[in-house]
């Protein structure tokens, strides 16, 4: 029980920690609807703690403000009517000085609590709270580094603080031969649900490489007119294309013929030898075509994962995320964490320079709409 | 090659006798983007074999009409520019009547070829092309149901040809052992590219239904109170539920307190022993939840498929349309066919009312985006 | 009622003289909101003599078909339910055929009415249901030629007919002196309720041309970069320009550096000397500010009007259609004709070549949004 | 000079004033294109100073920050690209502290600058940007509301500051005999060009209320069914109520029975006998209408306007905003203030609770979309 409430203290400060360098007007806009504003990221994982956990288990709890549960839920339906989600930028009360009175309240109540209790319930839940936190720290990130981008004078987040500036430590082909393998969580510890209920799959013969594609590599791409030639690109995707008029990455802008890239340390020259990211499985897959070659299932990543170097990206695979054949839905609002989004996402396998450390894990399933690139992602092929 | 012959006349004379209930003005309109005009229909396939026959192998052949290439190419980016999707209802000319004349003139070429020629790869695009014009007969039938739902008038296509109402000649589960299965096309006969490539995959034991939900049983769902309550639905399922105020199957019309439906005979009383049809992904998933069961994958399908009474409905599986493990695409313009569509749709198997006969086969990888509900789809549950 | 009952006959059958040279396709398509099928003109024009006076002067008069109050009414809601006005297109049932039954089954209602009838009230009805049936009969084929011209054939409707190809007969400028000028309808005769009110208005001294805007004097504000410098635009109009990239008039195609334009004959190539047409008051209001002169205010049109050569094109005035000074809305239906349409739309004075005989008057106030260019409409300067 | 001197100082230190109850949060979010952020009206006013006046006229200026430029332009094309209008609430840098800055060095640039200089040109174009500030904090105020709105705790701006709670000190009907009268700014002062050109208009008799529409009087409106019957309302009105579902003026809500409203001083309860505002053109024609008289003319209202009670409400009129008869574009950017805004707007004449004072003009003629509600409305009636 120590230990655990170690790891939450550690979690809960981590979350401020990546606020230290914030300006309060940082901590507000929403431009897009898929990303959520820093307010809002500290908020909701206290919410989640407040909600699942302190009004049940804490005698007599005092809720620290009624209107919060409405303002901080996200996606909850069984817990009540939600503010809506594209409106999260427009909230400009509470301040972030309340935000940050309401995370030291509900971390106070979360501290006696664990102190005073052995319960194998609420210890399952902290753990959930303290993983999804993680999962909003970096979300966090990623989604303050999109606000940034519209910004025209690149605002610097923290020098020394690039998510992007990796290369690759391996190279060539690990083959894996054909047969009947396990797949899905195993073992003690932490998990989401969509990762378990262990069970087996029929691999076929493949390939898998050893490194990233890097940027170098993708930039041969689009010399070769990649983002103009509609074949190597499903039919959705060039439509994506087409509409948003696509030519390159996510926040890379060419300046007199010299492509660069916004980072959190500002505007920085494209590194050929540095690996690629923020592309969208329609580009990673586009990419895979014109090479000849394909992405990797989720089940031939996870099988190769332990010989793999990985936990720089996050992989684009070409699985659909759907339900393992044993999956069941949680009762109550727990159940609302996963299984709903089982429909039209792929699954992403590894994780990437914004994940928490200590949270990635081999059979953790990652789920985005194809269009996405704000997060850290990435390639690996296969054949 | 005189049954060949044969068949390509059969199928190229059903395409005419499907639109002899028509009045001209039917073959007009195309009131959604993803139906098509029976004008369309009738060119398009016909195109195809002057496009992709015609041209090629007929020596001297002269195009009938050089602006039909433009107007009825559907989406082979390959073979050029194409009319907008959305805009074929808007073209009036040519006529019906010349319509039928580019199909005399296009039968007698690909007829005196046939005579003559020996070619297999010639007589593969025929056969390609034969199956084609039968997808486009299905469309054709159903998309017209579509356009005449519009009409307040409930226009009656014809007498006798009712496409819904049917009811389960079998009843009870089917129980397949765990275990490794092959999937995928086999032996001879055409195929489509998307089938190809048998392979192993690993089952665990399941059931799966010998009946198709009724029309009944959906009507306790709704009873139930299915359409309005939130957890029996995936996220994307319910925003699709709130933002078009789904209520009932496609076409269904509640009149003083009871249920009726549009059919190619007119509006007709809901019975509650037919099989549910006009149902999307997303209703037969929130169907198969609120049973506390589920839906099939499509490999669970085809292993359980010679056990089952199947042809009356495509049924929605729970697999994502995505490539089996040897999938390799086609070169030229024939490769658009169907490995484009492989991102963001679901798979359906089986066969319906409106597919033309001997079309069928327990291979056949149908697939739509999950909100689709104009086709004659159906719920078989597993478990 | 003898001449009544002839102007009747004579609009009735123009509306049919009109149709004569289409298929059955042309009849059905609506490939834009603002324009309708012609077998829509045809049977709502019907509809209003069946709405507005046979149901009330024609004793135990038996509706034709219940269905097409529904079907057929534009935007009256006084009467009821509508179709939805974008899906006019959709339906193919009744048939044209029918149609013109419908027609004859009113035609001849309406027509033993007038023999047996002396009633004012009931004359007037029939006087503005001939006004209204020569209003759809400018839309019809105004609306016609925009459905072809979505056609890449570039369908002729009749050779001899070319709405366009007009020419200036006058040159120089008017002067007209400051005061008191009385505007509006006056006298006997039929007119709309918008013109009614005489009333007086101050000028001050202005000029206006006694011809209209050509083809060659715009090309020269198109090779000058009218359309891509904003200053001539209006804020409005610039974001219509730019957001649906605006280079030419309406229907005007560049063909290797040559400009052609769609007409009722064809594509033809575009005569300098002939006179504008196409084009928006946004187009209108641009070209005014590039020659450094202005549009005339309705009222500058009005006063002018006798010593004008106009009834070529309606002609955009720099006035937005307001009420006039005592206008009243008239009680139930028959009110919903004009008034409510009385914002954000500006006035057209004059008349087209669209325009049936007779139907023109100096007093006549048309009326369009700024942005639309699908009607015959021209450019007149004032200083 | 001197005097300009203290003007500019007071008009420039009203802005902070105006800003002083905000939190650093408050300055930032955007909910809706048609409002800005507090941050971009303190930095956009102070850019017209440095853009328009110091760039020009002090010599060796060095601009604060060359990014600003881009920035805080708001429309006006003439001085290059701009930041996209609808992503003012992304930007978090600037910081409201460096905003600050940049008001405090271009405040004592002008001040040096009107020191020592003694040019009409400047001197005039130092009083446009006075009154284009005090426009801004207009703006500011509203748009605040308009933010604070969204909020579910209803935030508190400032005790004793509530722009609504007015009631009528006068009351009956003004009449005015039919004659010629003139219109636009006269004499010496401040004036937009919008106002220039006195001329004569005629106007016939009418008469014009004395007092505002009341909430009480709305009230009734709405319990009549004013909102849910179409014949009171213009055709695109009826449109807009009922995609919108508007049920009430904005800001309304009912809370068991009883209609509050928001306030800057946080939720209301509707009072019956103050003045009625934040209702559209829309709305206020409707009212009109369902009262059987109309709205004023703006020139009604102008020539009645020296014995009327005005400057509680914008005053919705029933003129477009066009241009009078000897309107001219003035040259350069400064053209771009007013008149490419003529077309598709009505005009409000009067001036509101939160227009700075000195700023209102009976001449004055401000300008919305009907559809618009943010700003301080409302209803003088006339027949």
């Amino acid at each position: 029980m120590q230990k655990l409430l170690e790891k939450f203290k550690e979690t809960r400060n981590y979350s401020v920690e990546l606020c230290k360098p914030l300006e309060i007007e940082d901590y507000i806009p929403q431009p897009v609807d898929f990303a959520s504003p820093p307010k809002w990221h500290l908020s909701h994982s206290t919410w989640f703690f407040e909600e699942m956990i302190l009004k049940k288990y804490f005698k007599d709890y005092k809720i620290f403000n009624p209107h919060f549960s409405f303002l901080f839920n996200s996606y909850y339906h069984a817990i009540g009517e939600r503010a809506i989600r594209t409106e999260r930028g427009t909230n400009t009360r509470p301040t972030v000085e309340e935000v940050y009175e309401y995370r030291k309240h509900v971390d106070s109540h979360i501290e006696k609590l664990l102190e005073n209790n052995k319960n194998s319930e609420l210890e399952e839940l902290i753990i959930l709270g303290i993983n999804h936190e993680q999962q909003h720290q970096e979300l966090l990130i990623t989604d303050l580094k999109h606000t940034f981008s519209y910004n025209p004078t690149h605002p610097v987040y923290k020098i020394g603080f690039n998510l992007t500036a990796q290369e690759n430590e391996t190279a060539g082909w690990l083959k894996i031969p054909e047969g009947i393998y396990e797949i899905g969580f195993e073992g003690e510890g932490f998990h989401f649900d969509n990762e378990k209920g262990r069970h087996k799959v029929y691999l076929h013969d493949f390939e898998i490489s050893k490194h990233l594609v890097t940027n170098g590599e993708f930039l041969e791409f689009m010399k070769d007119g990649g983002y103009e030639n509609f074949k190597y690109w499903l039919d959705e995707a060039w439509n994506w294309v087409c509409e948003n008029e696509i030519k390159s990455p996510l926040y890379w802008q060419e300046i007199e013929g010299k492509w660069f890239s916004y980072t959190l340390e500002g505007l920085k020259p494209i590194e050929p030898n540095h690996i690629l990211t923020h592309i969208s499985f329609y580009e990673a897959q586009a990419f895979a075509a014109w090479k000849g070659l394909r992405l990797p299932t989720e089940f031939e990543w996870e099988v190769a994962a332990n010989q793999l170097n990985w936990g720089k990206r996050w992989e684009w695979t070409y699985s659909a995320y759907l339900p393992y054949p044993k999956f069941k839905i949680a009762e109550g609002a727990v159940g609302e964490y996963n299984g709903k989004f089982m429909i039209n996402q792929m699954v992403l396998r590894g994780s990437s320079t914004a994940t928490p450390k200590g949270h990635e894990r081999k059979t953790y399933r990652n789920f985005f709409h194809p269009k996405y690139r704000w997060q850290i992602t990435g390639i690996r092929l296969a054949k």
